[in-house]
């Protein structure tokens, strides 16, 4: 249940495979393949949140029983942990307390009243077909858990980076930066992914093809389960391994393929024992094929080497933040759910280096209404709460201001780029699923037909990553604050006699010097006490033992008057996935006119919608040319992306085709266009409303519609009305 | 001399070795390593073009036998090529021009006036000082060819790639796409990569270390040049070798090795024959190991194999322009030169498929004035000239209009981030340095302390690559386009008898019936001939040959009315080196303060500067913090990036640093702020003049300024100018 884009999860769930809330309701809604059109496949999507938080005491009778259920096991986990319990009974409570509670997440989700009928194959259908993103290389194939992003796609991902760096670089005042993506090994094995990023598969031992070890497990048994003959003891016992499947280590794994003797499902052929399998795309970098790299499987490491750098930049002082907006590359074993689970990946992240975790904005945002699904409440079988930020912080219930400020800020981001304020939740990791270094982390999911997504991951890390590579390089990461007054040290130092050591010691002397040199004070103390009470020392050395006797060495212990102190900064990180967030806001706002489910369309907000608006000539007439350019002319003067689209079709197909696109304006040029004074009328995509309005005034209309400086109302109020049908319906041009 | 970010020059150059002009000036001014800051480098840039195009008589005096020189060898490759001479000869021919061009254009280099002392290792320390950009991973040892962009160099890329946004995406309303960098090997195997994107290297026997070939021979020959004892013949023959490096190929090379007994410069040992090394990174996709895949060299790829996809966006007409941004990556063997090659880095290419090469839009820039370097001026010696691009394309020298709009738009492109025009050339590809399928390419090359860099490329590449992915996959990516009026064509086939076929040959039939579907119109007028003359026919498969007669294949003609042609639509590719331009802009805009060779720093264009202005309080002063606070807000709400700077140190030392940071404007708050009306000083970096204004002006005046709706001399006519000195001299705070 660790946050996707937080190394949390990167290092703990996929290594100790602990369960995944999001992970298991996405695997359990999952489509096989992208596209894999055969069904029209329409997806209820209940929401538990969307017209009011108040609960239906109907449904709440009916989850009476499966919440008591989640709080008895969570107060028994309490209870382990409280006793100090040995960790194997903790872990199996853990297990227990994570099975229960999906079981009550996944009634809570299906009684719900549905919203809407969603039809994801419909939504893929206008994707592909306009080509909003599509597989890669598909002339030649084509790869899975491979995207490429065609115009519309592009523009609507390149507008959200770009609101992004307003909302978070500009606004904040954050030192951007863009480094390299092949890295070197020496990098990744001090933060830890060159050891445990990965994943458990097996493989077919006579053709080789490899298949992800939970996926094919699950798979298998669900096969077994869906027999004519199957008896409903082992049903009972098969939804319950489904349950705990995540959270299952190789060992169980691989006694799960014994016990239901499990073969490939492709060849019928035996499989391998569970193999780890690392997620890192590796490569050589230079010729001679000995400096091994890889493609960084997030940006954040780039920031964390370059600390020394920044915090120099910054002066010196902290806080600071950091961002990077770049890709990543995580070699899936089987990609699926579209662009939800990918090989490569844009990712926006934020390292804020702080050594007080106040912040001095918190209070701009601090009555910003939030949907919270603290741990206490999944611990308890509660369910989630609107409450805000500010009170929050102020429970305790998040950690402090400066998670709460971004959280808060993660939240006001996600509404602006289209996300449906009802579909948005933020849900804190429990205790048992947070690694020991972390203090606070809660991701922001989405609601999709795949279930929860989390969209962004964000983690108070404290002070690990710059612990790891200060350990692994011998450079201190860390910033100097100046204290209030003045401070006494004591410094406790190994002082040795190198001529005599030297002298005794030869080749092995500067070993032992250097290591009487790196001694911290504990182990300085009981050189001392060795030295008082024996007269001599056993110093262990990288290459052996040796003896010192008084003589040799001798502890010296000054004061000091100290005017700064050292510290290793904490790290909150905010980690974004931007096409996990794009693909929820295209769910979000995908809409079929009423009565007529051919015509779709994305009501996508001005401010990310590919292009703003389109100019359409009422037909092919030669007339209509200049004022045609004119108008592409002046829109491009002002920076409003647009697009002529003077195709043959009714006025109304071409609008179809505009509301496919996402784009929120259109203006039409007609025969009054031609006569003084000339106007045009312009259209709204979500009311298909128009007005008319002098040519001149156009293009500054849309820009400031476009910017949200103005609305729509605003426009309605100042012109007249444009009264003309679209009477066409069907499909789009 | 193939152009860096064409295919051209990867495919051909890199394989063949033809010199290359631009690369050999780089290795002539070669810096050994980034930032290995022995001496205080200085290198006079001398530019021929400085202040006039008008030839210095004395100069052209010691330059006329050159230019001779090159004239008659240019005669004889163009009688060579006209008498249709053996290939070997004309290789040879043209091996010579160039050592000859080049001997011309490093003597017009020298002699010409030196315009300023460029001091690289200074401007080099401030990069890394104020972190424009460093080594990456330089905590852990750092890797060669890799670098970091910080705040400041990380916030100008993204300007200058926004900037390109509007010039090239919304301007002309291209279609942007975004692709997979991970490639599958069939892929590259199309686009010729697999095969011949490599450079030759030699490894030393004993420890594998690795040497790019030209350049271990050019140090090794370079030391015997200069040994004391050398005598003047072997010296001139060294020379002679020098010039025709770049030309040779591995077998030469070889030689060479063999001939002066070169072994590694590090350890003395034995060094391998020449080795072809393929510079793309490799690595596997997906877990089994067996789909090899590779990091793209190049985007353009990306968009050739959506080419289908994009047409259909385009509803199936032509011409349009796709563009991607982003990354590729060299596994170069030995990078060097910082910015300028590197093994990742961004590009911009733009693929512009047309059926006809004139555009529509030409008129608008017909009139800019283009320092153009014509292959004929480079084969007859003659320097490049400055004309307009109408006259050029007028003139044939430039093949067609829309390589003229393009190479206008790229022109005015590079002087908006900041290129000094006086340093800017176009030069045109050789006919003999471009490859079969080209019609014609031009490279946008800067001048600066490494000598003409090819920053742009721009290439005609007619149908070749949509054509060899059409080959690879079976799939036509072509249009269709309408004819003027229906046309009778004749359609011939062969027509099989299957069930003969089938009964005579057995399983070999399939292969039979596929040959056959496959013929094209040649072959079969062969067949008809051969069945007609001999009753035969002896059909190539790849299961062999199979004698066919009048009984088992006829050939039917038939007369079919068509409406449309299939066309292979023609690409031009503008292919923009992002790393490339912003090291040239860094060049041409590091000055120093007169009399004070401590103040350095960046005229950059607001339009790309890392911010836009600096907010600097006089002092620390509690008084002024909240019209400080304010101002930022302000600033913000309008989109201007600032930084405020409240650290101690002088306000002249912290002008230093903002100018160091190439940020245009710095508003000072000072006690006459504090008072009512409330003012500010407001200063321009590059001649350091103030106004005071309004506090609440300020905003607006700056974001206009950095939009360049208004002037800073708009902001002296309306405001009193401030007469403060700046006494401070010395380095920034």
């Amino acid at each position: 249940m660790k946050s996707y884009f937080s190394l949390l999860y990167k290092l703990s769930v996929r290594s100790h495979r602990l369960p995944s809330f999001t992970t298991s309701l996405r695997r359990s809604h999952i489509q096989p393949q992208w596209g894999s059109n055969k069904t029209h496949r329409k997806v209820k999507i209940h929401n538990p949140f969307r017209d009011t938080i108040m609960a239906d005491p109907k449904i709440e009778e009916i989850l009476a029983p499966l919440r008591a259920s989640v709080k008895e096991q969570g107060d028994l986990v309490r209870k382990l942990k409280e006793e100090k319990a040995p960790e194997i009974d903790v872990k199996k409570a853990v297990a227990e307390l994570k099975a229960r509670k999906k079981i009550l997440e996944d009634k809570e989700l299906s009684l719900a009243p549905a919203d809407e009928l969603f039809d994801r194959s419909k939504m893929e259908d206008l994707i592909k077909r306009r080509f909003f993103f599509d597989q890669s290389f598909a002339i030649y194939g084509g790869i899975t858990g491979q995207f490429d992003f065609g115009p519309m796609g592009c523009a609507l991902k390149s507008n959200m980076i770009q609101l992004w760096r307003k909302y978070f670089i500009l606004q904040e005042q954050m030192l951007e930066v863009d480094c390299s993506i092949l890295t070197p090994e020496p990098v990744l094995k001090a933060s830890g992914h060159v050891e445990r990023f990965a994943d458990l598969m097996t493989k077919d031992i006579k053709t080789g093809e490899c298949f992800r070890l939970d996926h094919l497990i699950k798979a298998h048994l669900e096969k077994i389960k869906s027999e004519k003959n199957a008896k409903a003891e082992l049903k009972a016992e098969i939804e319950d391994i489904l349950v705990k499947l995540d959270g299952m280590t190789a060992d169980e794994m691989s006694t799960l393929m014994k016990r239901f003797e499990m073969k490939s499902p492709v060849s019928g052929n035996d499989l391998t024992p569970p193999i780890e399998f690392n997620l890192m795309f590796n490569t050589q970098i230079g010729p001679s094929g000995l400096v091994k790299g890889f493609l960084r499987p997030e940006t954040a490491q780039g920031i964390f080497v370059n600390f020394k750098r920044l915090l120099e930049f910054n002066q010196g002082r902290l806080p600071f933040a950091a961002a990077q907006i770049g890709n990543s590359f995580r070699n899936e074993i089987s990609p699926r759910s579209g662009l939800l689970r990918v090989r490569e990946f844009t990712m926006c992240e934020i390292e804020h280096f702080c050594d007080t975790k106040d912040h001095p904005k918190f209070d701009s945002i601090k009555v910003t209404p939030m949907l919270l699904y603290s741990a206490n409440n999944q611990e308890q079988g509660k369910p989630a709460e609107i409450m805000t930020i500010g009170d929050a912080v102020a429970q305790g219930i998040v950690n402090n201001q400066t998670l709460g400020y971004f959280m808060a800020r993660i939240h006001l981001y996600l509404l602006a780029v289209g996300i449906d304020s009802k579909k948005l939740r933020f849900r804190q990791h429990m205790g048992n699923e947070m690694a020991h270094y972390a203090c606070d982390c809660w991701d922001a999911e989405c609601l999709s037909s795949y279930g929860w997504i989390e969209c962004v991951g964000c983690a108070d890390r404290s002070a690990y990553d710059l612990t790891q590579h200060s350990k692994a390089t011998g450079i201190r990461l860390a910033a100097e604050k100046k204290l209030p007054a003045p401070k006494q040290i004591e410094i406790i130092e190994a002082v040795a006699n190198k001529a005599a050591i030297g002298k005794e010691f030869k080749k092995d002397a500067k070993v032992i010097n250097d290591t009487l040199a790196a001694m911290d004070n504990e182990a300085l103390q009981q050189l001392q006490d060795k030295l008082d009470s024996d007269g001599e020392f056993t110093l262990s050395t990288s290459n052996g033992e040796f003896k010192l006797n008084k003589n040799l060495v001798s502890v010296k212990r000054t004061q000091k008057t100290v005017h700064v102190e050292e510290i290793i900064p904490s790290v909150i990180e905010p980690s974004f996935g931007v096409g996990r967030i794009l693909y929820c806001l295209l769910e979000h706002n995908f809409k079929m006119r009423e009565g007529d489910e051919q015509r779709t369309y994305f009501s996508l907000p001005a401010t990310v919608a590919p292009m703003k608006c389109a100019v359409l000539p009422l037909s092919g007439n030669a007339e209509f040319q200049p004022f045609v350019r004119e108008l592409s002319q002046e829109l491009t003067s002002v920076d409003v992306s647009h697009k002529v689209d003077d195709s043959s079709g009714s006025i109304g197909r071409r609008y179809a085709r505009t509301d496919e696109l996402g784009v929120p304006y259109a203006i039409t040029v007609d025969f009054d266009t031609t006569k003084e004074p000339h106007t045009v009328t312009l259209r709204e995509r979500d009311g298909m409303s128009q007005v008319r309005l002098p040519l001149a005034d156009v293009p500054g209309v849309v820009r400031d519609l476009s910017n949200s400086k103005i609305l729509w109302a605003d426009v309605q109020n100042k012109y007249p009305k444009f009264e003309q049908q679209e009477t066409t319906k069907g499909p789009a041009a």
